[in-house]
Formats: C-alpha cells, sequence, structure tokens
C-alpha cells in the first residue's frame, strides 16, 4: 500500500512528524500536495459531506482510512512499522508523549502568533516578544526537562529505552527546529539537555533519516512553518 | 475497578472531559485531588521515575496503568465503556474528533492568555482582548462550524450519527463553556449552530448526567478554568 500524506506543500510544519516517522518506516508514499493538482485534492477531501473529512491538514490515507491529527496518525502507523510497543500500555504511554509533544509545537507556533493563527506575526510583532520571553523562561525548560528526565531515567539511548519509537523522531525534528528558530537561545539552553542532543544527533545519522534529509523531499525551515526565524524574538 | 482520577481541585479544566465520560458510563471513581492529601498524591506521581509519569493533569489511573493526555484517557475509556466505536476506523475517526476538540480548548484557553499560561490574565489585558475578536471572528466560526456540519451530514442525534460517543459528551462541554464565558457574544452565534445546540440539550438531559450536573461533583464554572467570565472580552 502507498501512502498518500495531505499536507500544506511550502512548509515542514505538523506533516514533518508524520514524514519522518514514514521514511523510518521505509514505507511507500506520496506527498500530495506538493503534486500537480494536489492542493485541491487536498481541499476536496476536506469538504467532503461523506466520510470522515478532517478539520485540517496532515492527514494521511491510508487504502480506505482517511486519518487527521498529526498524533492520531502516528499512533496509526506505530503500530504498523514497529514504531510504538504493541501492548496496549506502552501504546498509550507513547502516544501520551506525543501529545505532550503536540501541545508543545502549539506553545512554539504561538511565540510568533500570540494573537492566533489568523494574524500576521507583523501585526503581533510586540506580543510576540513577550510571549517568547516567557516561552524559554518557564515553558521551554518545563517541557524539555521532561523529555530530558524521561530519556535519563530510562538509560537507554531513546525514550521509552532501548526500542526507537515514533516520539524519538519528532523530538529530533523539535531540537533541530529551535536550533533553526532561535539559535543564540538554543545555543546556550543546549547544555541543559544533553540527553535531548545525544538522540538529536542519533536519528540524524539513522540511514534512512539522513538519506531523507539530504533528500528534496525535506522541505528546508522556513518562516511560514512553525519553527520561524526572526531575529527580535532571538536574543 | 475504581478508576483514580488526578485534575486540579478547583476546576472543571480539561479534567472535565473526562469526568464527563466517566459519569456517564457509570463507573467507580475518586477524584483524588480533591479529597485529603490528594494533592500531593498527584504531584509525587508527576515528579515519579519509576513507570509512565505524567506531564500535567489531568491523568486517570487505571489498575496499573496510569494514562496522562485528556483525549488519550478518554481513548482508553471509550473502548471500555461503549462510547467509542469498537472498530479501528471508527476509533481513529472518534479520537480524531476529540484532538480537534482539544485544540479548541487550548485556543478558548489562550484568549485570556495569549502571552502565555505562566502571566496572570491581568498583565495581559490588552493582548487577550484582542485575540478574542480574533478567536470569535476567525475561530469559533471554524471549529463549531466544523462540528455543526458533522451532526448535519450524519442526520442523527450525535455527531457519529446514532450513537452517543465521548466527542458528544465533551463537545455539551465546549457549548455549556462557551455560554458561560461569553453569554453575549454566544447568544448572537447560537442561531448558527442548531445542531450542537440541540446536541448539547440531549445530552444535558441524559440522566446520568443530568444527576452529575446537579451533583457537588461537578465544580462550578470559575475564573480560574478554561471558559472564564471577563467582562471585557464578552461585547
Amino acid at each position: 500500500m502507498t501512502y498518500e500524506l495531505y499536507y500544506w506543500p511550502g512548509i515542514q510544519g505538523r506533516g514533518e512528524y508524520v514524514r519522518l516517522a514514514i521514511e523510518e518506516a521505509g514505507a511507500d508514499y506520496a506527498d500530495v500536495a506538493r503534486t500537480d493538482r494536489g492542493m485541491s485534492a487536498m481541499m476536496r477531501m476536506m469538504g467532503g459531506a461523506e466520510g470522515t473529512p478532517p478539520f485540517a491538514p496532515p492527514f494521511l490515507k491510508a487504502g480506505k482510512l482517511v486519518i487527521g491529527q498529526t498524533a492520531n496518525i502516528l499512533l496509526y502507523l506505530g503500530s504498523r512499522h514497529g514504531l510504538a510497543p504493541k501492548a496496549e500500555a506502552g501504546r498509550l504511554w507513547i502516544h501520551q508523549l506525543q501529545l505532550t509533544i503536540a501541545d508543545f509545537v502549539l506553545e512554539i507556533h504561538d511565540t510568533h502568533h500570540p494573537l492566533g493563527p489568523s494574524l500576521y506575526y507583523e501585526d503581533q510583532r510586540a506580543p510576540a516578544k513577550r510571549r517568547t520571553e516567557e516561552f524559554w523562561k518557564e515553558r521551554v525548560p518545563k517541557y524539555l526537562g521532561y523529555f530530558e528526565r524521561m530519556i535519563a531515567d530510562r538509560g537507554g539511548s531513546f525514550v521509552t529505552g532501548r526500542r526507537l519509537t515514533y516520539v524519538d523522531l519528532s523530538l529530533f525534528q523539535i531540537v533541530a527546529g529551535l536550533r533553526y528558530a532561535f539559535p543564540k537561545r538554543m545555543n546556550r539552553f543546549e547544555r541543559d539537555i544533553p540527553q535531548l542532543i545525544g538522540l538529536h544527533d542519533r536519528i540524524a545519522q539513522r540511514s534512512r533519516i539522513e538519506a531523507y534529509l539530504a533528500s528534496k523531499r525535506r522541505i528546508p525551515f522556513n518562516e511560514d512553518g512553525i519553527f520561524r526565524r526572526y531575529k527580535a524574538l532571538d536574543i
């Protein structure tokens, strides 16, 4: 089966957590909205009255299934491609960690969009500055400290210990994204999260991920995505 | 088995979506943090090195399992108490809808906390006003319009058609909460969402929910929760 991934074509965004999982699994997929007429196909599926029309991208078509919400897609893919434990307890645990990452991703987005997603960054520069200050003072240490502790307490190479899950791939993306968006702040902060940095480096060296990152399938970071490099926010 | 729910004792908050599901299921549970020494038990579980320490409340102890993240808890409860379809496709669909509600809940929270959760509302009144404007202009119609369409297209009493799921209970809470927090705005908006209002009313009349709402187990809405009534934001 060839998966069909639907996501905004110009950004990594939330689609990237799905791409990393599919790439690591070595599964076939089409990144539909980046192909000819893919965008209109995506919009048509969201507007449909039948079936399970998603609220927003990303969503994944897997045979007859149409699955929306990033963490939900990973829940589905995880059990099919050995990227999550098989037993219920482990599956729920990994999913919980992914949902915590999803909350963090929304807070990352809100650093440049504190007044909401429908206004431009240029219309909310001052609140963005204040929110970013709070974000780095309170939220980054809380979220990344939590994941740092999970890796340290388990004494393995990955969040759950010895086996890679989709959560590890998502944490790779978080570290890479924060490095892109806030190079100065992240540079200072990295000494507090040695486990996460080690995890990031191990993921980057996995053969399929390394090949993906070097390919055109990986969209470069840019200022339309979740991780944006705005000088005013990185002091 | 008696479930143990852990959540901040003074507010409905995200714990309420779990409470509504457990109450509708007629299952036994203790609302632990509202009991003597319950708060310290909650903090201890979050700080633990062993097992699966949650990032934040709410979390549910079910036998040996400790499950965090509201939508994840509902995923677990749904399949055990007939509050979600049994087949995978239906389970993923309902979970996707719940995750969309979770996104909406975070945006509701951000109307009074646009600069982040670690500052007081009083420190962010002006941005809160602007965010609330955008919220009602763009986001409420988008989110509630989506759920309105789901109910209308399926022609049943509930979001999935004929059978109640935990998503319906959560949508009840969304309508009740918006009515509490923004009585004027919601009063004007309700004509656009007749299906959701009908759903709210049907849920409120279910015998277990009706009994729950009249009991002391239901914490009243207040200005520490997600839905807050601030006159300046309700015009």
